[in-house]
Order: structure tokens, then sequence, then C-alpha cells
């Protein structure tokens, strides 16, 4: 295969060689020659080591979070029937969704978020669930999406969801998890703005326009993006002479307290909704690790999708609040009902990787490492690897990982190497016995090789190093 | 969207509610209703959380011993070009790949494994790369084979490879990668049938036959699948009368040193090829790991595709060898052929994940759980749930999954609860008192609560019970 054999792609790989040229002549010669550029599709990624391990750190992190509250993991397909994904999707969902006839002619596409499947699951698995049942999910979702707005088509969601329980005390934990798993991955301190659409639309329905609620909702959660002005203008087209009343609703501020007091009395009165937020921020108060303190109730935050129906939340990053919400949800009623006559209740969160990780690189909060070993063992000698892996394999045996190097260079060129890797400790093992643990271990960093030592003298001292 | 609209699937989904009709009339209501039938592509998985912890568990100890070999991690797009994927694939892999059109008018396609992809990030990150370079990557990746030969169309590989290295030292590593990694899986004595393809095609050489190598190769990787007879038939129509010698070649068996004396003979003498597999042996004696007495050299083992040029090998476990091969792989002289012009050779081997978890299930070396929490704490009073999260929070503190119950009810139906979902210890908090540390904690296997306690005494009993 040839660029010949692709027209369009021979523009690009031409400005493609002459940005290359400025660098090297070397790589333009390839690519005048038989070869394919090896391209990524726009909006797709790769990850280098350095880049995965950072991702991988923070899933770990998350993951750890996700299942200490007692969630458990479950993977769904990447492909599923179109009409199962797309079922509920609007237009906007369908134009951006990888959507092809496979080879048995049927009509499938790729998961756009984890709701959807988990949905799905949850039907097709009902009579195998306990409920409540709650399950995370971290994995890969694939959108068409423009990616001049600075998004991805192929991103990583984090979600957990408890379904099967409509208690306040499952809205609760959800706020918890959310809380303390930014807190676990180092984002520092977050504010929650939590709000609860039933309260609103029974606000609306006191004002005599709850037909419109679903476009009012959508209205209002676009209040950062596009400012008063533009939605008081629309709420005019929409509500009328109400408009001005929503507006001072989703704009009253103050503390948790004061707040839930007033927006009670306009929605007349205490209600199970009210109830529902009162009963949370006594749960707030009782568990005294910070939770409180991070929560705002915002009665302007309503999430655009239609079918959250009770609390919903979008967090922010306090030292970072102009990335937007990095982990919003909320409750739904009926999570199922395109698959299932079971009304299945539930509350969840989704934690957008991206965006986080974008935003722990803005605060340096994230440290960028190439490998896992912290210690290498240098090659003396090269008909000596067999000696070699059982030296690493002691290590490799006490969790420390270590890497074994596999050509007889000068050992100035190995510690350069090691040090390239993030290595911080070479072992040199003896060229005349490299089994009788006469072996010297060199301190990258502080430039000093020990006197020799047996392997667990060696083993010892790099543990001793890493515990200070 | 309803059933009607979509013709095709209606017999399918009455014939599915008949089959339940047979366990219930409920769920046969519900499908002659407005409902899409929650199901997935043939070949693709759910994998609910009994299976999904199984999977994890096993991805996670297969991870860990990667990386303390230090390889490094990398990620690449699920999506890439057609011509990028399919560049080197014959008919065979073309038929099988998801290919399609996107919105932007590109061929795109799923990719079949993670070779293909990798050779295309070593070419495209060439210029940051350090050689030698030892990356893992574990991903789905998805194939449209057919179903009935028990395969799947979306499955996971686990890969390493270390390119940049010619050295014996980096053939050995691997070798020891894939001994160490079944190891720490549990999966029992393995055994891995070593073979070198150069001595082979030296062998064929001599023979005059070399031109038919890449034929001669393939049929003989089909030994064990199609017998001595057809392979000889066959054989016959490709070298003539060289068919018997060829037989012989392949058939020598015995210890590895007897074994690689014949074979150096046949095929001429002491040559590169047989003095690599001699050091390999010699590392694996140094070694004294286990890795010499699991090594066969196994002049029948060949790998069927074409790029491999050096050491090839196939695993299987001693107490499942019909299952077949779970790790594969070899020496490749030219990994990204097609991206570049830089030679760059590499060694490498691939786990199939599926086929193992099938092996080690069938073996009994996998325990099902549905959930990571061992603790969990009761709901005694539904008002205390941010006390009873407080309670939790000390235990996950201290690395301990636990979960919260968040309904009142009797405490015998919590235990039940706890039990099904593998929770060892409930907590029963006071419902006079929940945050003064009077509580109570229940052995469900033991079926004993305890005297009251404090929170730390809880904990404490809880640990050195883990640790017993």
């Amino acid at each position: 295969m040839s660029i010949n054999a692709h027209g369009t792609e021979s523009d690009a790989l031409q400005a493609y060689g002459t940005a290359l040229l400025r660098k090297t002549t070397r790589y333009v010669i390839l690519f005048t020659m038989n070869i394919i550029e090896p391209r990524v599709l726009k909006g797709f990624r790769d990850f280098p080591p350095s880049a995965e391990i950072e991702r991988k750190s923070l899933m770990e992190k998350i993951e750890a979070s996700f299942r200490s509250f007692g969630f458990a993991p479950i993977d769904t397909p990447a492909l599923e029937y179109a009409d199962i994904l797309l079922g509920k999707g609007g237009g906007e969902t369908e134009k951006q969704v990888y959507r092809f006839t496979d080879n048995g002619g049927r009509d499938v596409a790729l998961r756009f978020d984890l709701t959807v499947p988990f949905a799905r699951f949850v039907a097709g698995h009902r009579a195998e669930l306990t409920l409540p049942f709650k399950r995370y999910h971290i994995a890969k979702v694939w959108r068409g999406e423009n990616t001049q707005r600075g998004r991805y088509r192929e991103f990583t969601q984090c979600d957990v969801d408890i379904v099967g329980s409509n208690s306040a005390a499952s809205d609760f934990e959800i706020l918890l998890v959310i809380h303390d798993t930014l807190k676990a991955i180092g984002a520092g301190g977050v504010t929650i703005r939590l709000n609860h659409r039933g309260l609103f639309n029974r606000f609306l329905a006191r004002l005599g326009v709850l037909d419109a609620s679903a476009d009012i909702l959508r209205l209002v959660d676009k209040l950062a993006k596009i400012g008063r002005d533009a939605v008081a203008e629309r709420l005019s087209a929409i509500a009328g002479d109400k408009a001005e009343r929503i507006l001072q609703f989703i704009e009253v501020t103050g503390s948790f307290e004061d707040v839930l007091e007033r927006l009670t009395g306009l929605s007349g009165g205490t209600s199970p909704e009210s109830e529902r937020l009162a009963l949370l921020r006594a749960f707030m108060l009782q568990h005294a690790g910070g939770i409180a303190a991070s929560c705002v109730l915002d009665p302007s935050v309503t999430r655009g999708l239609d079918y959250y129906t009770g609390v919903v939340y979008e967090t922010f990053l306090n030292d970072m609040p102009d990335i937007g919400s990095v982990c919003s949800g909320g409750r739904y009623d009926n999570l199922a009902s395109l698959y299932s006559k079971e009304n299945i209740s539930g509350v969840g969160t989704s934690i957008g990787l991206d965006r986080l990780i974008a935003a722990l690189e803005a605060l340096g909060a994230l440290e960028r490492q190439s490998s896992y070993a912290r210690v290498a063992v240098a090659c003396v000698q090269e008909t000596d690897a067999g000696a070699y892996q059982a030296i690493a394999r002691r290590f490799r045996d006490a969790g420390l990982a270590c890497e074994v190097f596999f050509t007889e260079e000068k050992l100035a060129k190995q510690y350069m190497a090691a040090e390239k890797k993030g290595v911080r400790w070479l072992i040199i093992p003896s060229a005349s016995h490299p089994l009788e643990e006469k072996l010297a271990l060199r301190n990258l960093a502080a430039r000093e090789t020990s006197e020799a030592l047996s392997l667990e003298e060696a083993l010892s001292r790099v543990q001793a190093a890493l515990e200070a």
C-alpha cells in the first residue's frame, strides 16, 4: 500500500513533510517513499507512557474511591444495536454517534455515554440484580463532536450509580462519593452546587407554567453560558410575564439554610422536595467530613437533560472554577423505561476524566513519569542476563518494579539511560561473579556508588530510602 | 420508539417472549408493549459485577507483573484510519474488521489487535522514544469472527513488547514475563514451547525449498489441528519429496540440549540462530527461577503469522493443555515497516484474557465475588445516614471498602442482604446515640453479635480477623 493510493492524503503528507523538514531531513525522505503516514483520527489521541501512567494513576484512585463505598464494577460492549442506544436520544445525539451497518447487516453504534448502556443492562439483568444495586463503570465513549470546541471524539467517563433506592441516604452517598473522590485525587477544595428539580417544578406549577418546564429547565441551565439578559429574553417568549419571577427564583443566594427557606416559601411551603433537601443538609452536618462546607444550594442548577427528576448537581474545583463542572449528575425516576415497564429510580454521577486531567495538570497536581521502575540492573556482561534477571526478581518479589538493561555499554551511558527513565538506583553486578552477590548500588541523583553489597543489603538500602 | 418500528426484530422478540413465558408471565406482558428488548449483539458480552471483578482482578495481576519488569503502559484509539490498520492485513483479516465511513467521510475501522496500532504508534512517536522501548497495552479489540467457533467479537488482549533491541536478553525477558505472569495469576505449571524461525529457514534453505518458507511455516503451524497425515499430504504438494524430511525436522523431541544439537546438525551446523537458542538456554539455567524446567524446544512451533523472524513461542497450561496456547509471540525484524523506513526490531507476546479466564474458571482458580466490601453499616434509623457514613469513612480511611445500608429494615433482613453481597461484618450503630460510638459488630458467618464497642475497637477486630 502506498500513499499514492490515497490521493486525498497526499497534500496533508506534503504539509507534514515540510513541517518536519525544519527539524530533520531524514523524515522527508520517508514520506516521499512507499510509506503510510502514521496518523491518528482528529479528536482521537495516543497516550504515550508519561500521559498514560498519569491517566492510569488517576483512574486507579477514582476506582479505589468508588470501591471503598461498596460500588461494584460492570462492563458492557463498546458496540450496541443502534436502536438500543438511540431510543431516547434526540436529533443532536444521533448526529454525533458513530453508527454503521456491520458485516451481518445490523444497524449498530458505538456507545456515546455509559448511562444508556447501564439502563439497558439493568433491564436485561433485572432478575439477577439485588436492589439497591450500586455499580461503577470507567470506560471510553465515542462522539463525533466538533473538535474545534476543544472536545475529543474518544474520551473516558467514570460513572457511579445507585439504582433501586429512592432514599435521601442514597442521594447523600453520591454527594459524598463526589466529595471524597475529588479529595482523594488531590483536586483541592470543591463546591458542589445542588438543587432539586421537583422543587423548581413545584414553583413553576404555582406560576402556571409547568407545561413549559422542560424548556425552562434547559434555558436556565444556560444562564452561566449565555448570560441573564439572553435568558430573560428567551424566558419571556416561553413564560410571558412570569419570566422575571422565574429569574428571581433561580437567583436566590445565601447559606444553604437561607436559600432552602426562601425556595420553600416561593414553591408554596413545605413539600416532600423541600424536606428531602433539609434531610440531606442534616446528613451533611452529621457527617462532619467537610461535605457540609462544600455544598451550596443553587436554584439555577437544573442540568439540561430531561431525565433528571430529583436532586441535581454540578461540581466545580475551587482553584479552577472557569473550567466548568467536572462532575455532575442527579436523581432520575425511571432509568430503564425504554427497555422495561418496571420503574427503577436511581441517583448517580459522572466524572469527565479528560477535563479533570486538564484541570489537575494546570494546577500542577500531577507528576509525570515514564516508567514505574525506580530500580534497574546494569548490564556488565551480556552473557549474564539470566543472573541479572535473578537479581531483579528479588526486587520484584519485594514489590519494587525493576528493569534489567540488555546491552553491555559504558556505565556512564547506562547511568544516563536510567536517569532518563526515572530510575533512581542502578544495581551494578560483579563482572566476574554475578551470582556471588557482590554488587554495587549506584544512587543516581547523589552520583554515589556503594561498596560491595549482598543482594539483601542492596534491597534493604533501596527500601529504606523509599520509605524515608 | 417501539418494536413495531423494527420489523425484523419482531420475530426474535416473539421467540424471546415465548421462552420467558415458561418462567413468568410478567415479562411477556412487557414485550407485547412499547418496549425495546434489552439485547446485546452476538459475540458481545455484558460483565455483571461477579464476572467483572474476576476479570479486573486478573487484569490487575497481569498489569502488576508487566510493571514489575519495567514495562510502561500506552493507549491508542479504538478507531483508526482503515488504511493504517489494514495495510498489512490479508483478505481474511479485512473480512473480519468492523470498518465503516464516519460522518466526515473517513474510511475508518475498529482495531482488531494491539500490534498494528503499536507499530503505527512507534513510527509516529519515534522521535520521543528512547530505545529499547518497553510497553504494555491491555485493551479491547474487535473482530467480526464466526461466533459459532466459540469466539467473541469483542475481547481483551494483554500485550507486552520490547522494541529496539535485538539482544538475546530481551528474548529471555519476554519468556520470563510469560512465565512469571502466569505464575502470578495462579495458572499453575506452564510449558513454553519455543522455536527459532531462522533455524528452520536455514534447514529449508539446505533442502532447497526456502522460497516456499511462508507456506511451509503456515502448514506446520497446523500440525496439532489437522494431524500428521494431512500436513504430509499438503507438504508434498509444496515441497515434493522433501516433505518427509521436513516432517522429521519438526518432530525432533527430547531435552532442550538434545533437540538443539539435532536441529543444529540438520540446519548445517552452528549458526547465529543456534547460538541464540544456546544463549537463551544458558540464561534459563543461570536464572534458576523455574524457567528452565518450563521451556521446551519444539521445532513444530512456527506461529502462522508472517511477521515473525526469530524466536517464536506458544504457552500451554500443564493442567489444561487442550485449551491450546494462552500466550504466544516472538521476535520480528521490522515492526513498523508500513509506516517507517527505519528498521525497528522487537520481541513481544500477547495474553488472550478470555481464553485464560475460561481456563482458570475450569481449574477452579478463580473466586467469584459480587462486591469489594467486606464490611457494611446497618441502617437502624434512616435519619442517621450522615452518622453512618462517618462510621464507614473510618473503615474506608483504613483501606477497607465499607457499604452503608440506606433503608430501615429488620436486622435479620439486613444480615441476609449483607451476606448475599459477600459482606462479612455488619456494624450495628446505636439507635439512640449513633455518634457516641456505641456500636455492635455482627460476625455474619459466625452469627455472633459483639457487646457495645467503640468505632476504633470495631475496626481493630475486623482488621485482626482479616489478617488472621
